[in-house]
């Protein structure tokens, strides 16, 4: 599918978010595993299981022609040698809306295979309107 | 804190979700990981870094005294050799509501150190109501 090779999990993040800006499929998939079961959670959307669904997922969301501005901040790292977790606040701006919105949290999981690091799970969700900066410590409301 | 050992993710994760269960602080704190910058995100609420504040967390949960019935299906499992991910739905019923509510999609993340296997992140989302059983290929509303 692609001849990418990212050397670090760091590496394949930028790459998705990236994919991700440009609304590019390819490049999108270039970045997942394809030897693991890929997981993919958008936000408030069903679990979504399986490369050609995660693949799907992209496909129907780049199909709007909505380019968006996505900055990532708030970045906390657990990495191994074989796998890494990343969890970011995602900030993400229509073009031509300059409302502010609420951050979404995203974690990003990644392994390292025969071709590098790729991604195997996305699990992204809205955070509250309030409390969006301070990123702790905000009532909880229900589990 | 505890001198529970967990020697397989799933493990970590039985104890995980039978702490939740029983609304047991302590019992909840010793699946967590004392040597990662843990991160717990609740459903709908902020990002929650940190020991300190994931205790917290789950001590203002369980606070309100409510008894949970909390089973988990649909397991999708990645796993090297330190770090696991378990990614599954939590089907969570409040003592005495017998009404059916959507499944909460959770991605379970475990690293194993000197005292065995422990979670180091925690995120759980809710599901929309629709296709909930489904799993995958419902529409996407939004990123």
């Amino acid at each position: 599918m692609s001849t990418a090779v990212f050397t670090t999990p760091q590496e394949a993040e930028d790459a998705f978010y990236e994919a991700f800006s440009r609304a590019d499929l390819e490049a999108m998939m270039a970045v997942w595993s394809e030897d693991e079961e890929v997981i993919c959670i958008h936000p408030g959307a069903p679990r979504v299981v399986g490369l050609a669904a995660v693949r799907d997922s992209w496909r129907q969301l780049f199909a709007g022609g909505t380019r968006l501005q996505i900055t990532v901040s708030n970045e906390v790292i657990s990495a191994g040698t074989l796998m890494a977790i990343h969890c970011v606040l995602e900030h993400i701006q229509v073009e031509g809306d300059n409302e502010l919105h609420a951050p979404i949290v995203a974690t990003n999981v990644f392994m390292r295979g025969a071709l590098g690091w790729r991604m195997v799970a996305h699990h992204a969700s809205p955070t509250p309107e309030i409390d969006v900066m301070g990123d702790s410590g905000g009532p909880l409301i229900v589990h």
